[in-house]
């Protein structure tokens, strides 16, 4: 890091946490945005004196629910720096909503990604940070420097995890953080994959090598959000036998209702970092604040 | 108009209208995004053909409440038409939010309406359309063609309105709106200052020449938004023996309690503009897109 970096929280709890922590890690001075919402529901931002006086500027915003009022936030904030300082803008956004929208699934669908980078590259940030986007090539919309950071090896060092355990994507897109994670925690991994049982024809899900009778399952994705997902897999993996299921994801979004679908379907614990605040249910939180920090500090 | 112009409804109800009232007015086609919001909140914006084969597209979004929320789906509309078309890209927004946050009243303070404009321009827009916003200096932010269309001139003949009329404006900075609408009525005009009385010295609120005893007063206003200005005003002029208290404003907002307070206050009809959709009350609505139209046409 350069001398005179500061690292400023975007004003919401999950935010200022996040940049807190970002903070003491990387040994720089932390200061908040002051934000308030008028009555109307426009958002208001003012700068601290710190933050406009810094020649580096980590700002740090979580994409997390109200995601569209968090983004403008963001946009308000960057404008702001952008006028009144000199400082080189570094967005860290913790959790980057709308990147599950990163092609055309039907024609003339918005990219919500590539029009969401583009606009956190246009208010003036020159470098960004996340954590676990849901395709890492979505990133080349920002135009510049991006990195998305995996959270899995650092989680890993902190999970409470049962002997006999496996890892299991539920599916094939979920397949390298599953190995990132069992690799980690040096135990085999395996994802679902959509197959026809050899004696009765049936089709089924199962792991694509890995039998899990007897075994503690750990299911990881980037994302937990309605839960239909992973509450499928879990029920999948528990018919076939697995003693237990556990849940390691970067986001827990947990919309409503999630959190009871998934204890339904058999999941007995969920760890999730803290770029978010889940909307249901109590996930144990892991800080990965530190995670980011070697990143910025590296480069 | 271009041949092969074609007017876009935002996808939410006022927008739609809007738009659709637009398109008839130019005689030109209308379209609609299709427009869903997933359960985590994420709003999803897909193009019609007919937007992305035309030469000019007007994308009509009123960035009415959730404001945060209309401005991104207006970021994923632009960003998707400047990808898949090459038409000319013209940002009608009948509403602007953001636009009383004009500058830093206080030190370091984002000036939102900046920042919310270059977002604008900066996702494709070349040119922009919008209605009496609150300071027409701030569109130079725009960075590109910009107007301001004033509603008064339009709204005047569609009033019924007492004789023995004046209009007040309610501070210095709505002044022009009181004048132009009172051109446009043929009737006289003023703004309320705060006056020592020559005989009691007491300081008080006032019509800068006029008397009001027994006359119908119209106060006319950019926008309503808790009701507070319009209320106040509306005592001090009843107090100073007005008849009666018209509201006339481009925008009427009216957040919750807003329509409570400004009729216990002795107003007794508002005619506003179908800008937004009001969040309490019974404004009279005037639909002001066939003068966007002339705007629009003859640039």
């Amino acid at each position: 890091m350069t001398a005179g970096c500061v690292v400023l929280g975007g004003g919401d709890e999950v935010s200022n946490s996040f940049a807190s922590s970002l903070a003491a890690s990387l040994s720089s001075p932390y200061c908040e945005v002051l934000r308030k919402v008028f009555p109307d529901g426009e958002s208001y931002i003012r700068l601290p004196g710190e933050a406009v006086k810094a020649s580096r500027v980590c700002v740090v915003k979580s994409l997390d629910y109200p995601q569209d009022k968090a983004l403008v936030e963001l946009l308000l904030t960057l404008d702001a720096l952008r006028e009144k300082s000199n400082a080189e803008l570094v967005a860290v956004i913790p959790y980057m909503a709308y990147s599950r929208q990163d092609r055309e699934f039907l024609e003339n669908e918005a990219v919500s990604i590539r029009a969401v980078l583009r606009a956190i590259k246009s208010a003036g940030a020159s470098e960004l940070y996340t954590i676990e986007i849901h395709k890492e090539e979505s990133l080349r919309h920002f135009g510049g420097r991006a990195y998305s950071v995996s959270p899995y090896e650092y989680m890993a060092g902190k999970l409470e995890i049962p002997e006999d355990s496996v890892v299991i994507a539920p599916d094939l897109g979920a397949r390298g953080r599953a190995e990132r994670l069992a690799k980690a925690l040096g135990v085999d991994y395996d994802y679902l994959v959509k197959q026809r049982d050899r004696i009765t024809g049936e089709v089924v899900f199962k792991p694509k090598e890995l039998d899990v009778k007897g075994l503690n399952v750990i299911i990881v994705d980037d994302i937990i959000s309605t839960g239909g997902t992973i509450a499928k897999a879990s029920r999948i993996l528990k018919a076939q036998g697995a003693k237990s299921i556990i849940v390691i994801v970067a986001h827990a979004l947990l919309v409503d209702g999630a959190w009871d679908k998934i204890v339904d379907a058999g999941v007995s614990r969920v760890y999730a970092t803290n770029t978010v605040k889940p909307r249901s249910g109590r996930p144990v939180i892991i800080d990965v604040a530190p995670v980011v920090a070697e990143y910025v500090s590296s480069s």
